[in-house]
């Protein structure tokens, strides 16, 4: 009749309550008190007047409030709304706005841009968490405290398994991001079959740097945690010193990250220190590069590097190699329990396996969300024929292990954030001097990719690059603007008149 | 998106398609060929014009034909009505018309009474599954092998997880049977849920002798064995001989049955059997006394009795025992993971823990049906402040585990006090002479209700009724034991060899 998600948190605190959920620095929760205090925030919620099915905002770094608000969410019936935080004032407006959010949660550091773009939207009631010792927040918010002065009942809100959970925003493969809804059940499966692809057991101890607001982090690093009863230590944002003094100090065992993340290991000294504890490497987000997996087991004896591929869309996991007697380096692996894929011609028709049947890579399963919230066309469009369409390019072997071949055709990785070059031509677009944008990825040794902007202009320009950089960056996330404008004077163009992205970036490349 | 509990069986095909999936005296089928088969029948049930969520009622036997059909049924998003095959014509015509049936699928050696039924509701089509080498099957219906002719398609229907795949009819505590919506999720979650609790892995071999028309066999033997990968083997009857013969030959890793079952067997003479290869044996259906127990381990070494507790409703299990070390006996073990259980008084109040503190006995989580078909008044009352009434009385003891006390229409008030039958017939199985034991209430114009012990003994005892009574009497509070003892040859049963009391009360009333 029901289920929630939140189950995954009240079944291990049953069995071991006083064992550690997370770490952050010398701060530790057990399982109870996790419990016990999303139990007060969730009343607190709930008795502030939400409603079940309302939406919450959440914006926060992997701190602990961040599991607390997120589990109050799920206990309470209400939706959870991540939100990154380095998002400006005006992408803060347009989620709040598109998902009919009421409470926004946010943290000290942000809480001025996320603030000015509550003020665009009607009412949002803003909490902020503040930094230890400190309570200094903007006027007309209210302090995060104030929501741990309920009473826990203990309730868990009796949902049904296909509520959505979780409202993802993504911006998919084309135009304004859009709310992915994840239900109990997507959530729950996929951390559940997830945490046995790599034997996650109530042993291991998983380092949380990837961000939890993303879905990788979300599912694969917390829930899977949570559900197997394991401990996970909080490190709010990747460098190398403080991720390889928190393995060393918690004896971690499983290491979740991008590409970009090994690739950073690699090159570090690590003379000296000790990862023996680490037993498994999960790879996502982009390609892992053969020499980066070799490189990463050679100086971490004992590790085993394991790739997956999956996307907002697909609650996250989708394919995975789960084994190094089973892994294919350079594939995303295989479909896991439940999940089927196909690559597909442009008219939808299967193609046969083979590296020369490229075709689009779509999924059916447990793990797919419901649709895009309050956009039936975009959904229908998305699950034409039952099966998601990833907008991923790649083609299966004969032993129905998947290769990707393009990344979401244009989408830039930078530093393992998703930059959607449309949504930077579109600010572009609205410089009076700029004529034609396009914004493609060029390889970067550390970041994977940089985004770079090519233009063409208007005939009177008096604009510089630096300029045009600068308009980019007062209206982007600090990991989306252009770091390099070029100037042409016309943009290469196909028959149809699109713009030919791919002769860009071999000019680039 | 979507989630159909056909995937239990796709997923093993995968891995190994030509291991066994069950095995009938001779006959074998794969996992390939059950996979094929299925999507055979799927195929001919959906060209035949059937609709995505229309109604198959099944009457079969353990056979593989029930494996095809259940299968063919959730591949092409229809829902079964698994149904008794010792229902007479107008119990048959009632479950049809009340599920809105439109296919009945049923076996030759109960079609004339079956077609008797069908007669009577407008629009059904029979299909008779015939005895090896014969074609003998009533007027106006077709035979089961014309739904082999179809093409596999391979495809299973994308249904959600809250959608209805099964519809079984039960009797649920009081009125005319009403049919439990089992959602492709409760199936799902119970089988994997369940399959845990006893280790259930792809090297086991179950024994498939408990009814799969019911939910114990249904989910606890056939889901399970397919969901973890392993093999059945189907027994179309219980009796001693051919029971114990499937085991040696098949090397049966696991039991699973009524404690009818076990006493039968405790009492069989199995010098020289070699019961070697079980390791568990699955108890539900009802209580089975310590004694039993203690005398089936003692006769086979080597496995060990894990008693659990489930009703149609909550798509069989409930609280298990999950091993010898953690069992109590006499108690039906703890709730399983994500279901909760309460102890409530008549007005719904949580009872504390104590067996002193009998009440009804509640429960949530994902085993909970979605409700009773077409019955929205029956679903509200069963399910009302969100918990399932299961209609048993029990209590919790300091350490959660749950004992059932009786059926809350089994209790007898005798003179204002509660008699729980089963505390009288535990003390009744204590003595050497008593086979089976049903302990009922008579119809007394003092009293209200008198109690009366109905026995069967073994062949040589010599012992009175009156030596009965003093033997409870000693044992038991004076509002407790029986006044009356009556000696049957055998007691009456159902098809999963549940005593039936109702038949006895009617005999005495």
């Amino acid at each position: 009749m029901s289920f929630n998600l939140a189950t995954i948190l009240r079944e291990p605190r049953r069995a071991h309550p006083d064992k550690p959920l997370c770490h952050l620095g010398e701060l530790t929760f057990s399982y109870a008190q996790v419990d016990e205090i999303s139990g007060r925030v969730a009343a607190a919620l709930l008795g502030s007047g939400l409603r079940r099915g309302d939406k919450v905002a959440v914006q926060l770094p992997n701190v602990p409030q961040f599991l607390f608000t997120y589990f109050a969410i799920l206990k309470a019936g209400l939706v959870m709304v991540p939100l990154n935080p380095l998002l400006r004032a005006g992408e803060i407006a347009y989620h709040l706005a598109d998902s009919e959010t009421r409470v926004l949660v946010t943290f000290e550091l942000f809480a001025d841009e996320a603030v000015r773009g509550a003020a665009g939207v009607e009412g949002v009631r803003t909490y902020v968490v503040n930094l230890p010792g400190s309570d200094r927040r903007p006027d007309g918010t209210r302090s995060y405290d104030e929501l741990y002065a309920a009473q826990d009942t203990g309730e868990i809100a009796p949902t049904e398994a296909d509520d959505t959970a979780v409202l993802l925003y993504t911006s998919g493969t084309t135009g304004r991001p859009k709310g992915a809804e994840l239900t109990h059940f997507n959530l729950y499966m996929n951390c559940t079959v997830g945490g046995e692809l790599f034997g996650f057991r109530d042993d291991d101890i998983g380092l949380a740097v990837l961000p939890l607001f993303h879905v990788f982090g979300l599912s694969s690093v917390l829930n899977v945690a949570v559900r197997y009863g394991g401990t996970i230590v909080l490190v709010p944002r990747f460098e190398v010193e403080p991720v390889v003094a928190a393995i060393e100090r918690h004896r971690c065992t499983i290491f979740s990250g991008v590409p970009t993340m090994y690739f950073a290991l690699v090159q570090a000294d690590l003379t000296g220190r000790d990862l023996g504890s680490l037993r498994v490497g999960v790879s996502g987000g982009a390609a892992i590069p053969g020499e980066v997996i070799r490189a990463f087991e050679e100086k971490v004896p004992g590790v085993v590097i394991l790739e997956g591929y999956g996307l907002s869309e697909t609650a996250s996991t989708t394919t995975f190699n789960i084994s190094a007697e089973q892994r294919k380096v350079l594939s995303v692996g295989k479909p896991i329990w439940g999940v089927q894929t196909r690559v597909v011609d442009e008219a939808d028709r299967p193609l046969p396996a083979g590296p020369d049947q490229v075709g689009e890579i779509v999924v059916r399963g447990h793990n797919v969300m419901k649709g895009y919230y309050r956009n039936p066309e975009a959904t229908a469009e998305a699950l034409r024929g039952g099966w998601f369409h990833t907008g991923d390019l790649g083609y299966a072997d004969d032993d129905g292990y998947l290769f990707i071949v393009d990344r979401k055709k244009d989408m830039i990785i930078r530093g393992g954030f998703n930059v959607y070059p449309r949504e930077v031509e579109e600010v572009l677009y609205a410089h009076p001097a700029v004529v034609e944008a396009a914004v493609i990825g060029r390889p970067d040794a550390k970041l994977g990719e940089e985004v770079v902007a090519v233009l063409s202009l208007t005939p009177d320009a008096q604009v510089t690059g630096e300029e045009l950089v600068a308009w980019c960056r007062e209206r982007l996330a600090a990991y989306k603007y252009p770091r390099q404008v070029r100037v042409v004077a016309e943009l290469p163009k196909g028959p149809t008149g699109k713009l030919l992205k791919r002769e860009l970036k071999k000019e680039l490349g």
